[in-house]
């Protein structure tokens, strides 16, 4: 690790992705918290950087974000909620953004599994409606689909935060990594043709507003779109 | 917990869905290797049994598999990646198909990172997938995206498996959770058009022969699919 350097590198989007803005989001945290710093490199989607050679090496699925630990050998970690428990596992040592797997090993499990709810539901499936929103060809079917797809699985969190505050914890919950996981992908629901609004899901309209309220959540959504 | 019930007990579907296949079969490994025990309940997908009251309060987002742990107070465990870490925090203490955390943390990581790349890529894409090939409306475009998808998914895991057994631990890896999450999906490729063999990818072609060699892997898939 050379003393110029961060001790984490990131590779992110050219622009702010809700997997590049979460994993920047929990750096921001990470950063106030436990004074972990990081620096980055914005790989260009408009060049298709990330299907490069040096790239693939790197995550074979040609994906960002990826994360290098240069305090580990340059470790490598791809997959946006692979790299958030890596980072809490080896960065968050106190557990303020998740909870203790061995002491606290229910809420552990709950955050893990809303973890994967996000990762294998919300982020896949808005993910085509984006796609099918901007492909050449209309297709209504697939649009419908994907709509109802994704409001059915707002509406999976709604009953979830019925009564709390945050994915997982006792009582009301804690922020963690569950919910920055998922919130990122929510936060663009205007994106999508008539959830402009959250009214139809009050708790998670809530819950959104105190996600994106913290400041590592408005910091971390600059990383790449900005000369930060 | 009756005397007469199993410590474990699992709802799976009415057919052999690989996230029920993944489960059963790690659960199969887990009772030859620990002797943990486990029964199930068929759940009706021709009834829409998952999308129930009683259901929805076990799961809210109606899916299935869903794990009851009766050792622990019926603590409730959804999401299939969610349930196999689950399984192997708390019955395999011997990481006889994991990694240690915090002494093996290297290969722990790799193993939840292609995890998440099994639960957030080759099962949502390759279920889009499934789905087309079977809506009442011929698509196309829609098709041929998905078929594309889940081939180059299954290049990128072509890739990892070069001169590997399986897809995490050191030298040729050790057969393990990522394994057991992502070749139930890979088994049931001839249902995906052209790809009726896997010549294409000779890795994991092999990969997938060593994975459904297994006894477990065997009495796994016939859970839910037989009176078992």
């Amino acid at each position: 690790m050379s003393q110029d350097s961060k001790p984490l590198h990131l590779y992110v989007g050219s622009y702010p992705t809700p997997n590049s803005v979460a994993v920047c989001t929990y750096l921001d945290e990470l950063k106030a918290n436990t004074g972990v710093d990081y620096d980055f490199t914005r790989i260009e989607f408009s060049k298709n950087t990330q299907k490069e050679d040096w790239f693939v090496k790197l995550n074979p699925n040609g994906r960002i974000p990826v994360l290098v630990d240069r305090t580990r050998s340059d470790f490598i970690v791809f997959e946006t909620s692979a790299i958030l428990l890596y980072l809490a596992q080896h960065y968050d040592k106190g557990y303020a953004f998740w909870f203790d797997p061995e002491k606290d090993a229910n809420n552990y499990s709950e955050m893990v599994q809303w973890i994967f709810f996000a990762h294998g539901g919300i982020g896949p499936m808005q993910g085509q409606y984006h796609h099918f929103a901007q492909a050449p060809e209309k297709i209504p079917y697939a649009q419908k689909r994907y709509l109802e797809e994704t409001k059915r699985l707002y509406g999976v969190l709604n009953i979830r935060l019925n009564g709390r505050d945050y994915l997982a914890g006792d009582g009301k919950g804690k922020y963690s990594l569950a919910d920055i996981k998922a919130f990122p992908w929510v936060k663009i629901h205007p994106l999508v043709a008539s959830i402009e609004t959250l009214d139809e899901f009050p708790n998670v309209k809530a819950w959104l507003a105190r996600c994106v309220a913290r400041e590592a959540s408005v910091s971390g959504a600059a990383v790449g779109s900005s000369g930060k």
